[in-house]
């Protein structure tokens, strides 16, 4: 089950763009104050350092992620789910179709 | 005076990505059923159908538009916007910086 929408946010309209556009998103804040961003990677092997935790969940295509201090690669897709830790930093490699997600903070 | 948010929307958390990722946008509902997007252009020269009338405003960076059966590049910035008719092709040109933008439709 993917989250298809999410309602009642305020959306800042200037994107964010990391790694010259192979990751692109824009941030959003609900109602309560709870903020998140909906976003894109493109086909990439990227690094990504977090400040707060953060929990990815995919809403189309697939991504593969390897925490810091892990060796293993897990695969995660549409309607899945995986925690990073704050302060510290993860890999994310896509290949084929873009990985479309949300992130959710904190 | 640019428009830095947009409040009480619903996102589409999939993401719209066009020409390989040079354009990404997200697609917004407004309360009253109004649809827009907000999207970012990478420093390419793309061509864009429309179906309804669009009107383009800038957030940050700049872009040159052309419309179809213009000969005329001309430039639009953060806080301007321009219109495009419906059933054409305009042609957008970025360089440099990514041209962040709100497209609102009909």
């Amino acid at each position: 089950m993917t989250t298809a929408t999410l309602a009642s946010v305020s959306v800042t309209t200037q994107a964010n763009v990391y790694f010259d556009g192979k990751c692109v998103s824009h941030s959003l804040t609900l109602a309560d104050g709870t903020k998140k961003s909906v976003g894109v990677i493109l086909p990439a092997t990227l690094t990504f350092s977090t400040g707060a935790p953060e929990i990815m969940e995919g809403v189309a295509g697939s991504c593969e992620y390897k925490l810091k201090g892990s060796e293993n690669w897990v695969k995660s897709g549409a309607g899945e789910k995986f925690s990073v830790p704050g302060n510290t930093s993860f890999e994310i490699r896509v290949s084929g179709q873009p990985y479309h997600y949300i992130c959710h903070f904190g």
